[in-house]
């Protein structure tokens, strides 16, 4: 592995101009203020956490005072949901209501019946706390992660810092090679966002990857240091039973997810449960006194097309029901993982059973991908899917890389699977009506009718994107105010000739007043 | 402008190793052959028309006999739903039923009751047939055009070929600026792939801009003479009414369509109808005479998510309606061009009520986009939109490059927009359940699972993509052939262990088969 000294990325407000970091209130929520030129102001929701901070010191642990009550008044179940059961709104709660703009005892009564989580391990005070629900914004993950051919931890970290900037709501640590545990920490120390990882990854590398050494007693092991460094949600394929598999033998993809697989042939190599599923109930017991949220695992998730909406995915999506009941029995906080690859219209079926069988826990999933014959462009072809399931009540999309399927990606294709994501999350906002979802198309699409380009751009979801794509048609600098843009040029802008139009119907409306007037009428 | 010689493009070989083309029939229909390195062959549309002809001298004229017969025979009307109607099937027909794969009488009473169009005018003999309309697959377009600010003809007529190299089915050209006339004339004698145009565009350019002057007279003189070179189809604003004009007063972003805005100043300053809607009896005379075909279009199309499915666009889609059934007395082909900017949960309303105010002609979409706040990524935003309408019944998406709202595409952008709407055309037939649709999907994933990295390659939309993002990982050719991928590297592969789990179910079986047999049993 290389470690090379980080280079560092650039300042935020290089990728952000004109925009202004706050906080709000005394719980200093973060928000991001973009200031036009028209003296608007338009704040959208912020990922990006503290800035400045060096990675070896991480970031400050603006959770501590919060976390050190509840331990001092002798708290043994530190869980959103066993808080949010009693009556309490915790300052996790308060904090992302005014994240969401919304009320904090919504806030609590969502997490309490289960509809949605705030994934935030005490051992992780330097997070920011967010909501995963379908009443509330819809949210992205980022996947970073070195493997065992690539990638130094320097890079994982500011691939977090990256993919944060950009957007991400949650960040997963996938990572699959040495050095795992420390990986694992500085990312932690960096995060402001809640990092999920896949615990199967790390014990699968302690038994030196023979799998039928896997047992529940090192892997609740691994569970327990993991969740000491602060990890705040774990993938578990406790879903993944003996009587599934065979299910699987006849598809196109067989079973694509590595935890998945893994589990599977523990099963048929003991011939015996699957012990993630078996010693559900101990597991549970360890992530309360963290309060480190599920992630349950479509570890049959599909692969193909083909493969969609199966026997065996819907098979396991049963089981992840009856165990979220088991986790809500203990207030752990759960979320359900989903596929995939599924056509559009295959995609319905998939929310509507995961609201049915998993009693509404909150739907996460990867997509789905819309088609197969894309490799290369896989974060459009499951862009595609996540905007529609999200529309339909997912309440978190699992990003999509172009090198989905192909290769590790880089840092821009990190960013690319990000924007695309932000995209999927925005327009499924804007499908179920949001509460101010649409004021930031309403202000870019007012800058933009108004010729106001640099606001155009600022609004953006990628400033440095669109400036450039504009200067490469018309660099100068007058272009920028000019009225008028480069598809159209001066004569045909239909822009332009709109203005005139509003002018003359105005003038027709001033004219029939006049008119009106004269006549001596009066209107009844 | 510019004038330097085309560099030309690469050999289609090289963008689509292992592919040949070929022709089906005595029509000679072209197709691509994808073989695989199992043994394999993959058929798929193709759209790249004849090799290696220089542009100066233009493509073979394979529909010039087809044409000479029925001028031969002294016919009036040429279009397609003129012979449809009258229970012949054409050439054209047949054409298009070897293409998709279909009955040859499904087509020509699609065509007959107007619910698909065959746009091809007998100028335009290059031209390899195809359909659109919602029982067929879902096509796509792609716009080039130089502007008063950029381009050559040259330029041009290679995005011509970069468009169809990627898939687009039909192109649009959109000049604005000079040499309009030149640009098309090279356009055309080098398209394989129908062509529209907006011939207000040079109609304005006539009267040097100024909208006022223009006339049904003259605008029927650039018809007569954009016919006589052969374009396929127009875009005709003859629905933007007078009543409609001041319904965008109060939009967010008013007109945005060039073509609206030029008829809505028109009737404004005159205070008149629309003369394309008080003369367009006459337009479908002459347009019957060359079978160009009509795409209405929809000059108050929404510029914004605030503007969707408001009144002024749903009072232009009845006009267009109107107009079509006056097409249709005609036998002048027709579809319907739609928006625009519309949110995910408006976008079924836009399908329902064209396909009942239109009397189910053919939709044709301009994405739709999906949010307003993406510049830079509005191939992606549209491209949501595109699959979801495509699935619905869309017939043809109007594609949306990466430079929307910013500039003018390069080659690139084409690229980019073009694949991005082939994949959301591509899921949309999956969606529609289209026949044999998904045989590409399933070879590619057969491949996927199989470690055929060539193949998988290969059979992807755009194969050097696919094969450039895996090589970014693992260059290695020995890469190529391995039983694992980059991902995750040989320890983990879920498809590795995936086999060995299918390897173990068959032994299960083949254990139990025994114990079966051991025990005498029979099956009842």
């Amino acid at each position: 592995m290389t470690n090379v000294p980080s280079q560092g990325l650039r300042p935020l407000a290089e990728s952000f101009p004109r925009s202004h970091k706050i906080q709000v209130g005394d719980l200093q929520v973060p928000a991001r203020d973009i200031h036009l030129t028209n003296g608007d102001v338009v704040r959208v929701y912020d990922t990006t956490g503290p800035q400045g901070h060096a990675p070896q010191q991480g970031l400050p642990k603006r959770r501590q005072p919060w976390v050190d009550a509840r331990v001092a008044r002798g708290d043994r179940n530190f869980s959103q949901m066993h808080y949010a059961r009693r009556g309490i709104v915790t300052e996790e709660m308060r904090f992302v209501a005014i994240r969401e703009n919304c009320d904090p005892e919504f806030v609590r009564s969502e997490i309490a019946r289960g509809r949605a989580i705030i994934p935030a391990n005490r051992k992780h005070p330097e997070c920011e706390p967010m909501i995963i629900g379908r009443n509330f914004l819809v949210k992205i993950n980022a996947n970073i992660g070195n493997s065992a051919l690539g990638s130094s931890i320097d890079e994982e970290v500011e691939k977090l810092q990256w993919s944060i900037r950009w957007g991400a709501d949650t960040v997963m640590d996938l990572s699959t090679g040495k050095n795992l545990r420390d990986t694992r920490e500085w990312i932690l120390r960096n995060s402001p966002v809640p990092i999920g990882t896949v615990p199967i990854y790390e014990a699968l590398e302690r038994v030196q990857g023979r799998v039928e050494d896997l047992n529940l007693k090192m892997y609740l092991e691994v569970l327990e240091e993991q969740a000491e460094q602060g990890v705040d949600y774990f993938t578990i394929h406790a879903g993944v039973l003996l009587r599934h598999v065979p299910l699987t033998a006849e598809r196109v993809t067989g079973i694509v997810s590595r935890g998945g697989s893994i589990m599977a042939k523990w099963c048929l190599h003991h011939h015996q449960e699957n012990f993630l599923y078996t010693g559900f109930r101990e597991i549970c017991e360890l992530m309360q006194r963290y309060d480190v949220s599920f992630s349950l695992g479509d570890g049959l998730r599909p692969g193909s097309i083909a493969d969609a909406n199966d026997a065996a995915q819907f098979g396991e999506l049963e089981a992840l029901g009856e165990l979220t009941k088991i986790a809500w029995e203990h207030d752990v906080q759960t979320m359900i993982e989903g596929p995939g690859h599924v056509p559009m219209h295959l995609i319905k079926e998939n929310m509507d059973r995961q609201l049915a069988v998993c009693h509404e826990a909150p739907f996460y999933t990867l997509g789905p991908l819309t088609t197969d014959i894309a490799p290369g462009y896989d974060h459009i072809t499951s862009g595609i899917g996540a905007a529609i399931i999200g529309s339909m009540g997912t309440a978190m999309l699992c990003y999509v890389t172009p090198k989905e399927h192909l290769g590790l990606p880089d840092r821009e294709d990190v960013k690319q699977g990000v924007i695309t994501y932000k995209i999927a999350a925005h327009a499924a906002d804007l499908a179920k009506g949001h509460k101010g979802a649409q004021d930031r198309d309403n202000a870019l699409s007012k800058a933009r009718f108004e010729f106001r380009w640099e606001d155009q751009f600022n609004l953006a979801l990628d400033p440095e994107t669109a400036r450039k794509y504009h200067d490469a048609t018309l660099p100068q600098d007058g272009a920028k105010v000019a009225h008028f843009c480069s598809m159209c040029g001066p004569r045909f802008c239909s822009m332009k000739i709109t203005e005139e139009v509003r002018e003359y119907a105005k003038k027709g409306m001033a004219a029939k007043s006049e008119e009106f007037a004269a006549r001596g009428a009066v209107i009844q």
